[in-house]
């Protein structure tokens, strides 16, 4: 739903004024991408205030949402105890972005472990492997080396799973 | 965990200056137990600053837990999505009063009904209804009148139960 893969790549630009896309870091971490001496500016983007306020939405996350929220028990469960300046952000960026997804419907976690359903969709294997349910890989540069899980690359092509 | 029904009425004290115990409200919600003219402002509590973040620590609370997280795979999984305000201050909450669970293993949440799991303990019979495994109405004075789950009115019975 949140491009936080595009948004290292932007304050990376007005941090250094270099500009990376998304191809030129597939099946890495961005911050494996930049010069050592930048790696630690990297990891303390998501410590920053705002970062997660001002994420990006992935196109089409919010029609295609709303649609199978319409005709499926949809649940919101984000990684967030990490970063306790993410908890609220995440909990405002949710009512601007998807005001549909009401706060019974929405999870801040750590591991995603005790979730339980019949779909879990994350870009991160760690939290695909102990789930149950079916599981699917959204794409983001990161992960574009992994082949254990069933992938999708775009909320559209959810949308032609489930809708 | 967290003494949220006698923040109400230390809270109530201190705004109308009349002390009520916890067995004069067994059966009922607190705001159920004060003056109509007076129920708006104890349903505000929860959203007022600080709420949250000063609850006291229920007795035993915090040695039983710190025992049953060396034995079991214990998570905390908080109902705080309805009050955004709450969600740093639980976070910040259980990083003074239980240290010993990591962020990996804390939930906030709004409905409790995707969270899987061999035992729950709770006092909302809401979250326990669907939840799969043991369930365990925990006390509290709203919760009295429930006969439909096994109960337990104190750290030292979940001790007991599973130390």
């Amino acid at each position: 739903m949140a491009d936080a893969y595009q948004a290292h790549l932007d304050i990376y630009e007005k941090d250094f004024g270099v500009r990376f896309t998304k191809e030129d870091c597939l099946g890495r971490e961005f911050w494996h991408c930049v010069p050592v001496d930048h790696q630690a500016s990297v990891k303390d983007h998501a410590w920053q205030v705002g970062y997660f306020r001002n994420l990006k939405v992935i196109p089409d996350s919010q029609e295609v949402l709303a649609e199978l929220s319409s005709r499926h028990d949809v649940y919101i469960a984000s990684a967030a105890m990490q970063f306790p300046n993410s908890l609220r952000e995440k909990s405002d960026w949710l009512d601007e972005h998807f005001p549909f997804i009401p706060w019974q419907k929405r999870i801040l976690c750590g591991h995603k472990h005790v979730l339980k359903g019949d779909v879990l969709i994350d870009d991160r294997a760690y939290n695909l492997e102990k789930f149950e349910g079916r599981r699917l890989l959204f794409t983001s540069p990161h992960n574009t080396g992994l082949t254990d899980f069933e992938r999708v690359s775009s909320w559209k092509e959810i949308a032609s799973l489930f809708l």
